[in-house]
């Protein structure tokens, strides 16, 4: 009995550190067994064994640098196998679909994209142009090559048991199965894991985007409404049930809020969203969409004073959003992603005199704000570590299940 | 190499399974033998051996239940040490001092109060008061018995690593050395560990208390002003250097702001606190205190029309900040502490008028309001849990290090 206890404890260490390895180099890229070995603790022998494991279950490669300068011998450099491995990944933003095969690793080997109107897309046609584009993907990469996962992100609020959309006002849906149609209609013997796309887009500049060097960030993402992403402590707060985190239906208006597609009033999306730059710029009906926001911001540079007037009242909203965010959190980083990324620039000085008034000294003293460093692949890139999860949590017996 | 590297996985796996042992039956009460071999995962051979060396170093006491009733052989039960195992819990509150002595297992065995007026109060007055207490405290615990380790609650903005008082704006500390101080005074040769008041009462409401059944919960805490702790996931978010989640200071009321002692408008600390109540209530400088506060909420209950206008414009604000932290946080669980125990039932109607109008289905669907299920004592236990966490994270050397 006590044999069989400890083996199984045994073996359980084994798998968390050859997931551990997996992990490592497919978040931070090559590293010689000689750094795996300090980082994880772990003397080199025990290092040795697990990348032999991975290397002959087809995950990582070794190699032996080629620009070896130093004495002595050198250590094996340990990387993943990015063209044979792949995940398909799916972003379902409010102005185009996006699709990619990602090799493990991170990299973005090929990808499809279909730019569509917002009005009445339903659930078959998301699904059908994602199937198709995901099917395309995956004959492209050729025997030889697996899918170990499917990550979709979503523009709402997503049930995590089973990528059901709860709810997603931008696209009108409503309790729709988006992840279990378009795992039937990829027909890869595969489930499709989906999230939240700023939770999602959280998780992609944390692992290798701008907040990679901090445990504790923001990630604000703007579609057309506004959501977020919190990661604390380097894992991402998705609350009770994965509904958390809902940054975008924070009160920042609580007295004479404009009305959100939410049914309340004075959310920081309603007050800081597309609709509203375009409402204070005068020129809803005018502009639209991504390029909408960054011609507002254009005419704000070029001296158009509703312009500069709409910039100024949708920065100090945005700005005590962003406070509050601060104040409760204490993140080292604050990152602006999606159209936020348009728009930032030309509200940066609101939002500074917002923090400057209303944030604790201890927490303004530490915290940064910047862009997102994965550009428009923030989300995408989440979706992609999704794909990746399971893998990575049990790559021997994930493997084994792909052949 | 190998063994070497097998060894010590092996001994830091046993380490980390004592102190989970210790920590089930702090935190739960007596627990079968049986019971923890199913809780933990591991077989029962492996569960009498560590509860024998935790026998053995006097940290748990094992017991055949007299109460046995079915058939076959009873499985023994495993209990903490309570008489003689004891943490030092302290208690900084705006209107008054607390030590206690509490046993392993939660057992508040002794304890000591000073209610002291607001104004002028100093570190060395404070570290004096409560050196004092816990000296005496000590002595009556009498010989064979082990004080463990030392927690200790304070109303302000801590520094985790050395138990600095960064910012305490009710007793005007500012950079105050708080922990080290005490702990010098003390003269027990243990080092002080301080937490913040709301946050160490997050984390003994779900150790022991009213959110004992959930892993997502927040508890807000009134004193003079309003603090917060949310625990995520079963863990305290703290944010980055220990300074996050500062509920009170979100601010709430952005365009016509009470100004607050933080130098900020607005804050729900400002909107919601004591001042203000009196303010709205025309009892400033009549009333005070917790007692002021009971006398509103009586007086409203009475049919005081201007106590009963103060309430309703309180639990509006308050609503505000509440509906914002179930949309930030999805919890299952809010919970009101401290004055808000006190306040909360007068103002229920209002919070809830906000949560129905602001708060996402997804989330109002799961979320349950509640008062502090450890009254007056919340923050004082959290401060207990402080003092149990060395021992709580490794059981055998820490006992060895005391005697």
């Amino acid at each position: 009995m006590r044999t069989g206890g400890a083996t199984r404890t045994q073996e359980q260490l084994r798998r968390r550190n050859l997931g551990e390895v997996l992990r490592r180099v497919h978040e931070g890229g090559p590293l010689s067994r000689a750094a795996l070995s300090t980082r994880m603790g772990l003397n080199r022998s025990t290092i040795m064994d697990l990348t032999a494991e991975l290397v002959s279950a087809g995950l990582v490669r070794e190699a032996v640098p080629t620009d070896w300068g130093r004495a002595g011998r050198p250590s094996i450099m340990v990387m993943p196998e990015p063209e044979k491995l792949y995940g398909l990944a799916f972003d379902v933003a409010v102005d185009r679909l996006v699709a990619a095969r990602v090799g493990l690793g991170g990299t973005i080997l090929a990808r499809r994209e279909s730019v569509r109107t917002r009005a009445g897309v339903d659930l078959q046609d998301v699904v059908g142009v994602l199937a198709a584009f995901g099917r395309e993907l995956v004959a492209e990469a050729g025997s030889g090559t697996t899918c170990v996962g499917v990550g979709a992100s979503y523009c709402g609020l997503i049930r995590r048991a089973d990528g059901m959309v709860r709810y997603g006002p931008q696209l009108g849906w409503v309790d729709q199965a988006f992840g279990s149609e378009l795992a039937a209609e990829l027909g890869l013997g595969l489930t499709v894991s989906v999230g939240n796309e700023a939770h999602l887009g959280a998780v992609a500049e944390h692992v290798r985007g701008a907040g990679a060097t901090v445990d504790n960030l923001i990630y604000l993402h703007g579609d057309v409404g506004v959501g977020g992403g919190i990661i604390a402590g380097g894992k991402l707060l998705d609350g009770d049930g994965g509904y958390g985190c809902e940054l975008g239906h924070m009160v920042v208006n609580p007295v004479r809020g404009r009305p959100c597609l939410c049914g309340s009033r004075g959310c920081l999306e309603a007050e800081v969203g597309e609709e509203a730059l375009l409402d204070y710029a005068g020129r809803a009906g005018e502009l639209v969409g991504r390029d909408g926001i960054r011609a507002v911001v254009a005419l704000a540079g070029a001296g158009d004073e509703p312009a500069r007037a709409a910039l100024a009242r949708i920065g100090d909203w945005l700005g005590v959003g962003v406070v509050n965010l601060i104040n409760l959190f204490n993140p080292a980083l604050v990152i602006f992603g999606g159209m936020l990324r348009d728009l930032y620039p030309g509200v940066a000085p609101q939002v500074q005199a917002r923090i400057d008034a209303h944030v604790l000294p201890v927490a303004r003293e530490r915290v940064m704000l910047a862009v997102s460093g994965l550009g428009d692949d923030t989300t995408l890139a989440g979706a992609a570590e999704l794909a990746f999860a399971e893998l990575l949590a049990n790559p021997l017996d994930h493997m084994a299940a792909r052949r």
